[in-house]
């Protein structure tokens, strides 16, 4: 069964209040370009992945007093915002060797922390669930995370007069899931196709051989798109299988100058695997066409790196001329 | 005659669908602090201006082929945008050592640049009125532009249940005067205190004073807040006046701080005038209280001083501690 319009719906009413309702901003690039993008960076954990998170507690809510989770990016920060709303104790399995500046935006939102070896984090999870009572609430196979992600969807089918092409970037696929779901009854107009790092291709290879592949973790963490490292599940896929028109790939470089980009036309500061779906636009224009809406799906990035490449003009020029040479 | 809620109201059906309808981001500082800002920066030339001069284009597109301004900051980049949606043309008399960047964002507006010498800039622009025909529209001494910078207060007064504090920048006050007008009827539990640099505190000493007095651009010229170095006119003070509760000055240090503080917890790129009215949040909580709503006006800032002054985590832990030790 895969996640349908009503359980995005539902979602929806489920999390209002408590993200924000993200506007459509234009970019403009040249004479025929008619860009927009959705910035989830504005969310307060600085990225979408609330969106599924509150979905998931709070239909988690009334029976148990404990959520967990095993990842240390954007997820384990919403699940302790998303716990935090209602009340919930959360537990977020982080690897020992996660940077310091993760683990304290994680623990700065109210979680606990338990820092275990990189390889034992889902087994650790997954005994906390057996001995405590937890619920885990996994970073995207999950039908409510999916369907809460979704929400990015369902919004941009109310705010946009289509038609047009929707780009999502693709690491686990339950944004893109989400978001090609709540389309795809309602907008046909609105095809949906989804942006990934050269680097971390698995799902466009998946995609277009039509069965589930995984790249090992040693080729998809060469992209600086750290968002975008983690591979499709079963049921991601098939989400994806169902409803998405398309997968295509960026170059790294591509994605640096989307983020300058980005930075140029709206002013904000996003993260690499936020950029991705605005280097889709800038790669394969000619198979999306002049219309299109990019989900920039977050904004946590180093800011060191940022100030480096996609600030300073030396090297922002540096770049361009790399790209576009 | 002051603008009242007719006028603002009329103002936001003509932009309707030409600005974004920016949100409101809540900003996490302590355990009592409730502060949301709204986000003018994310508007496609980087600035609340927008709505005014849309607002003053749109009601003489009618009757007049060309529109004619002499500011060289953000109000000319928003002359040009306004003209080009209405099909007018616009003519933006800039002084002839403006930096290249902004004659370069008006130009790529379709604005047509006339370079004078700095102490001409009226003359020539008064000329162009004579002899062409174009009508001047001011960057704040007007009152279609004060009535468009209102919507900025109606939509933190449909979107904002109260009671709360409305901080505004204050430079030539057609923002202030436009958010206190909308606000002024319909919602007397939205306050609205103005907040200045200490180096341009010209309103405030005004304001106390209860009468307009001005300080030679010498004086206001060292803040880095540098779309806050213009003064009040008549009109302006008038609205300030009839409607504003205080106006607050705030250091240096703290409006650098307050772009750090804005970047960690929003992910955007503020320009120093843009973070003034956080900044008068950390400076004045206990006047200005808990809850409140703070206005950032603009993020056009040069990248290399953002990436030094606001980035940079060994710059910012400087400055942090220098404004806090």
């Amino acid at each position: 069964m895969l996640v349908n319009q009503v359980a995005i719906a539902a979602a929806a009413s489920r999390i209002d209040g408590h993200v924000i309702r993200t506007p459509l901003l234009p970019v403009k690039l040249d004479a025929t370009s008619e860009l927009w993008v959705k910035p989830e960076s504005l969310q307060q954990i600085g990225a979408f992945k609330i969106r599924g998170a509150l979905n998931a507690v709070s239909q988690v809510a009334d029976s148990v007093r404990e959520v967990v989770t095993h990842s240390s990016g954007n997820h384990g920060q919403a699940l302790a915002a998303a716990a935090a709303v209602h009340g919930l104790h959360a537990i977020v399995v982080i690897p020992d060797d996660a940077p310091q500046i993760k683990i304290d935006a994680v623990r700065s939102l109210g979680a606990e922390i338990i820092l275990v070896p990189g390889t034992q984090r889902l087994a650790t999870a997954e005994r906390i669930v057996a001995e405590r009572g937890a619920v885990l609430i996994p970073p995207y196979d999950h039908d409510d995370v999916i369907a809460g992600q979704g929400t990015v969807g369902l919004e941009i089918g109310a705010d946009f007069a289509g038609p047009a092409t929707v780009l999502v970037p693709v690491g686990g696929g339950g944004l893109i899931s989400g978001v090609a779901a709540a389309l795809a009854v309602t907008r046909p107009d609105l095809r949906v196709i989804g942006v990934e790092p050269e680097l971390a291709g698995d799902a466009a290879e998946s995609f277009a051989a039509g069965e589930l592949t995984s790249w090992p973790r040693s080729l998809t963490s060469r992209t600086i798109a750290d968002g975008l490292r983690t591979e499709l599940s079963d049921r991601t896929f098939a989400h994806i299988s169902a409803f998405v028109s398309d997968i295509v790939t960026v170059s790294e470089s591509l994605i640096i100058e989307a983020a300058q980009l980005l930075r140029r036309t709206t002013r904000l500061i996003v993260e690499p695997s936020g950029a991705v779906a605005t280097a889709g636009y800038l790669a394969h224009r000619q198979l999306v066409g002049d219309r299109a809406v990019a989900v920039i799906s977050g904004g946590n990035v180093d800011p060191a790196w940022f100030a480096t490449n996609v600030l300073d003009p030396a090297a922002a020029q540096g770049v361009d001329n790399g790209a576009r040479g």
